[in-house]
């Protein structure tokens, strides 16, 4: 084994809409962010979202759990970078990490597991081989 | 010891609104409910909610971690009843269980852990002594 | 012409949640609000909400217009009270008054319009028989 | 009167998280997106969003009124191209055009007013003269 796998970073405008009387992030936006960044994941580095996986391609990848820690608040005041990788592939399942940070400081980090299932019957499946390979380069240690 | 906490249930009308493409309430939506669940609970036991302890009061509980299992789909074709319950009071800490059940079924269940702060300075303190009290009449084993 | 269309009102509690820095609800908040209680409507006085419209009925109601005036901030001082009623029904179009109070003062009003649709081929088609013979016996004047 | 005001676009990446059953962006998060885009306008063209707006200059600018035409779904297939531009400049409002466009299709066009207050005690007053003189380089007929 040799090379890294390749890292991922996406990228959140924080906004006045996102912020609670507070001034910071409401509670409830930070794991709806970590979802929209495990999207983009797929997104950017397989070419396909959740969308297109479950209209074009007939699978599902739901969520059997979260896990956040909050370390700091996020505000307005920088963009949210949030690094996201695969850390366990099993046969039905997979398993992301969500590292979200602002200026260079941790503001939360995050666990989501979820299972591969049929989108027509709802049941879980080994996901296409491609899926597979593709998920197997980008594996990290959940360190 | 003697008798048992009182035990509080707060409904949510599940809607179109909260569906995903697979017509059930997209994943990001339910720890949405879970706070909303949180949130009446103080409202309706303690008879303030997050925004008159922080407005009125001078104190918030932000989260530090949230942990949740996702055990079966939610649905509009049922009013969801989340069973809300704190298990775990520290100093400046504050514990609480949310059980999430449709017609019978266990849809989630998950564990979110609050720090009391003051709301200007953002800085860990005990919460006033009423909340301790109230809080201490329905606390239960996190079971 | 006889009685008076019965009247009907959707309560939400507002939140904490809903709130942004200003302390108030959030300005994108409120056309949502006003959907859910459209949404709410046709649960309410018709049986079927939007859900169960598309799901197992095969039509749709998506929206062409929305024209929302906003009177006053609303908080979670206070249940939101939203009036609720068809203005207009075409063949294949329906308009909706929402007005909505809190302790009285009116908040926000305003004008929303649907048309009909198949939920397959998403075309424009006369509504089922029973849900015009529901609507007309709701329709008021838009004054 | 010579040069063109320039133009300026905020782009959103839709997904799986704003659509509902139909498979298409739920109407509610429209008016949210549109929102998104205003705030974006300020940001990129002024520097300044609305939380900087109301956190670190005193001022806000409340909504009086949206009116927004549904022309077309939008959907994850495409980015969400929004353009924004004043269109009015009163002593104390401000009305903006937003326009949503996915791959050359015209997707929603909405009309927004909002007024400029000061943020502590909520009362119209005329924004600051640089936000006056920035809007004016930016304003076009509302065609």
């Amino acid at each position: 084994m040799s090379a890294s796998p390749p890292s991922y970073t996406h990228e959140i405008r924080v906004s006045w809409a996102d912020c609670d009387p507070a001034k910071i992030v409401y509670t409830a936006r930070i794991p709806w962010f970590a979802l929209d960044a495990i999207n983009a994941w797929w997104e950017d580095t397989y070419g396909e979202g959740w969308f297109q996986m479950e209209t074009d391609h007939g699978f599902g990848t739901p969520f059997v759990n979260m896990n956040i820690d909050f370390r700091a608040p996020v505000t307005p005041r920088h963009r949210l970078l949030c690094d996201v990788y695969p850390t366990r592939l099993g046969t039905t399942s997979i398993s992301f990490r969500v590292i979200g940070r602002q200026n260079g400081t941790l503001c939360f980090e995050g666990s989501f597991t979820n299972v591969f299932v049929t989108a027509e019957a709802f049941a879980k499946s080994p996901p296409p081989a491609d899926v597979r390979a593709h998920v197997l380069k980008y594996l990290r240690d959940d360190a």
